[in-house]
Order: C-alpha cells, then sequence, then structure tokens
C-alpha cells in the first residue's frame, strides 16, 4: 500500500493511521464474508496479539472478540498477566485454557526432552484448543504472525501460524512495534524482549542469533526490493548476515505453502485448481 | 497426465501402471530434493493410508518407511489389525501411539461431547504425534487425503489433511480403489465402507450422505472437465445433487488455502510474494 509508505530515510517507517483503518477494514470485510461476526484471538501476553485483539475488537465491537490465554505450567506467570491486561483494556472476554496436562500426557509418555520436539507440540496444542473454542464460539481464529517470523519461519507449521485470516503477517515486527505505540498498546508489553516463552529465558531473538531491527531492514530490501545479495552487501549488511537470512527464508518455504500435491488429473488442487479462499460467495 | 487416461466411456479409469510410476518417482524426487530420505504415514487400515505406504515403500525402501498407527480407545479393532497387516505385508516399521490420553484430558475437562468437535480434536492429536514421530525419525509426512475428500472438505483442517507431501490428492476415491488393486492392497481393505473410524458406526458416504461412484463422476465433469450446472443435468445428474456437491466445493475453499494476509506491503506472502517449496534448492 503505497499511500501508507512515509516520506523519509527509513523505509520501514508507516503511516499507521493509515495501516490501522486498511487492517479494521480488513478483518471486518473478511469475518462478513465468510459469514461470521465473531474472532477468537490467542493472547500470548506478547505485543502481537496484543495488536491483533486490538484491530479485531475495532473491527467486531468489544463484545464480537474472545481473548484465549494458553498458558503452560512453565510460562513465564508475566505472560498471563500482560495478556488479562489486554483483555481488560480492550474489555473484550477473556477464557484461560491450560495446555499443560495435554502436552504432559503425551510428553512424558514418550519421554520427549527435546525442547524444539515440545514447543512444537505446545504450539500445537494451542492451535487444537483455539480451533475448538472458535467452533464453539461460532467464531474464526484471526492469526498473530508477523512478516519477519513468517519469511524466517520462526513459528510451527499448524501450530501458531493456524489460523483463518491474519491481520498482522505483512508487517514485520519493528512495525508491529510501530503500530502498536499507535494503537496505544501498554508500554510494558511493546517494550518486554520478544519470545515464544515456550521455555524459560527463551527470546526469539537469542533463539535465532538474529537482531530484529537489523534483520527487519534487511528483510525489506531483500524481499519487497528484490535487491541481490551484491546490492545488500553494499548497503552496508554482512556478506554472513545476508546468506544467513535468505537461506532461512528460503529453506522456510514450506511453512508457507500447502502440501505439494503430485499431479495426475488436468486440474489438480493449487496448481490449476486455484481460487481465492471466498471464491464463490 | 494425459497418457494415463484409458480409452473408453469410463473416464476415472486411468492406467494404474503408469499411475503408480508417477507417483513414486514424485515421492521419491520430492523428499530426496527436500534433503530426507525416509517417510512417516499415518496408518487407519484403510485403503488410502494403505496405498500411500505402499507408494512409499517402493519410492524409499521398506527401511526407509515407517507407518505410525493412531488408534483411540473408541476406534474399532479391526482398525489397527488391518493397519498391521498392510505394514507387516510391506516390511515397514511400524509403531503405535494411542491417543486417548491426549483426548480425553481435554474433552473431559472441558465437557466436549459434540462428536465433531471431538473428531477435528482427534485428528489433530493424531497430527502432532504424526509429526513429533517425523522429527524423531528425520522423516517426511506422507500425506493420504485423496481429492474426493479434498474437494468436498471432508477432512480437519491442519489434521489429517496435514502432510509435506500428498501423492493422492489427485486422485477420486474410486481411483484409490483402482489403484489399490493394482498395488495388491489385500481385499479386505479394499472392499470395507471408507470410515474415519471418529465415532462407532461411522461411515464417509453416511456422514456426507453421498455415494462415492456417483460423487467421483460428478467431480469429474465438474472441475476437471468444467463443465456447467446445465451441462451436467443434460448429463443425468440431479439438479440438488449437483447443486450440493458444487456448494461443498466452494465453501470449503478454505481448507485448502494458506490463511489469508491482509496487504500492507508491495510485496506479500500467498499473493505477490510465491515460489514452490523447494524454491532455490
Amino acid at each position: 500500500m503505497e499511500s501508507a509508505q512515509k516520506q523519509g530515510s527509513d523505509p520501514l517507517k508507516l503511516n499507521m493511521k493509515i495501516v490501522e483503518e486498511l487492517l479494521v477494514r480488513f478483518l471486518r470485510d473478511e469475518i462478513q464474508k465468510a459469514g461470521f461476526t465473531k474472532a477468537v484471538v490467542g493472547l500470548s501476553g506478547g505485543v502481537d496479539s496484543a495488536v491483533s485483539a486490538t484491530l479485531a475488537a475495532r473491527a467486531l465491537g468489544k463484545r464480537n472478540v474472545v481473548g484465549v490465554l494458553l498458558p503452560y505450567k512453565s510460562s513465564n506467570p508475566q505472560s498471563s498477566k500482560d495478556a488479562m491486561l489486554v483483555a481488560k483494556k480492550l474489555g473484550i472476554g477473556a477464557v484461560t485454557v491450560s495446555i499443560s496436562e495435554m502436552v504432559d500426557v503425551y510428553c512424558e509418555a514418550h519421554k520427549v526432552r527435546d525442547r524444539t520436539r515440545k514447543g512444537n507440540i505446545m504450539a500445537r496444542m494451542r492451535m487444537i484448543v483455539l480451533y475448538d473454542v472458535s467452533v464453539k464460539e461460532r467464531a474464526l481464529v484471526v492469526g498473530t504472525s508477523n512478516k519477519t517470523e513468517i519469511m524466517l519461519g520462526y513459528g510451527t507449521l499448524f501450530g501458531d501460524t493456524a489460523c483463518a485470516l491474519n491481520p498482522l503477517g505483512d508487517l514485520y515486527k519493528t512495525q508491529i512495534w510501530q503500530l502498536a505505540e499507535a494503537l496505544k498498546i501498554p508500554d510494558r508489553i511493546v517494550k518486554k524482549a520478544p519470545s515464544a516463552d515456550l521455555w524459560i529465558g527463551q527470546t526469539d531473538e537469542g533463539e535465532m542469533g538474529l537482531e530484529y531491527r537489523k534483520t527487519d531492514r534487511l528483510l525489506y530490501y531483500m524481499i519487497d526490493e528484490r535487491r541481490s545479495d551484491e546490492e545488500l552487501q553494499r548497503r552496508g549488511f554482512d556478506r554472513r548476515f545476508v546468506k544467513k537470512v535468505r537461506t532461512m527464508v528460503q529453506k522456510n518455504q514450506f511453512k508457507r505453502r500447502p502440501p505439494v500435491i503430485a499431479k495426475v488429473s488436468y486440474r489438480t488442487v493449487n496448481v490449476d485448481f486455484r481460487y481465492a479462499r471466498d471464491w464463490g460467495t
């Protein structure tokens, strides 16, 4: 959206008033077109889900949004407090469903100790609960993955990336921070270190070995401006850093695409049978 | 694939020798391109998963395929027996992981009694186990959804439809039966009434109120030959039947597409940022 682009040196700076309007209209239109009036959002206590829930509440009205808190026994207790603060501030309903027993009953029986495996199981258990609540509430699941996570593949397929529609998927993390300030999300939530909170002490930046502000600038030039590695190096990005990020973007493409189907017939799903999700409605 | 099309009156009849070769090569190539040598397949005791596992064993060798049995306490005991028969016949490894406790710990605490909700939870728990086993085994998840199910939306999103690659997604159910015979899948498995086995007495045809043989013929003319409702009626299909099937195909499009992302930037995932899953490799 060109008109949201601000004049000046930082290409990631957007006119957040325009972005907000656009995303509120997106949620309202898409949910209505699908025949729904309500949304559910998983509230982690982080800035992304706070922004998604705020946009949903503006689009649908606070009575039509349910925030779902999905703590695990080792989750930071501050996460639930921050999630509750968001729900209270918006005046939306909030339900808490612990995933501890669902996760542990499998992980203990099958001795899952590897934290990546366990983290994937936790993310997918949350998806199960969120989708079940959405059926009970006759609501759609609104996603919370941002463009940085989606591009780098920093998310669990069929887990936290699962949703019906995602208002944040085209905004880099640093842009989410800007939008959060425009939406007056409490400072404490905007300022804290981003974390999937899958284990104690985990931070996104620590786990990926990447800094969001620098990575988002690189991703912008690499993806949105389609710059080559040579051009990116000329702009001052380190060669190894460029290579690392490009490799991550490429090797995680499978998380952004539906399963590959072997072509046998004249019209194959997602090959030559392709429509928008609201096709025919 | 035109060359697989047989001459004659039944457009669903394919040369299964050619189809088999094509699908075996598909699995071998795609798994190798992704950097893997192994596959895991969820074995339900039904014909679809029997065919998928057989193709995977031919593509990768029996030592490189693991069948995963995922019974629930109310599953028909015959299902596990049939699944085991397939694994034994192929000589592939088989592991059994009960999903009963994972499902019950949630459904009991939250009083989930609606069988559709419970069925979705079961299908998604199976996905969690299958993906976890695939990490442990350094394998890819090979799917088992056929074209009839995919077109009608008869499957759980992020559940039984979740996989890395699917050799069956372009074959209608009646074509799977033909392929199963060509692959010498035991008769007992090919002949039994298709069922998701999510509750006692469930059959696909009973639940959907549709007959596979008739529906597949209709889907072929509707989807592959792009016939209009008028043409389909002229071919002898009942008006209400045509309407019912077309509505099912359209309203389940969301299950075949990734989540919708609100467009804000120059390049949005799955809008103008689109690559094959093996892009760049």
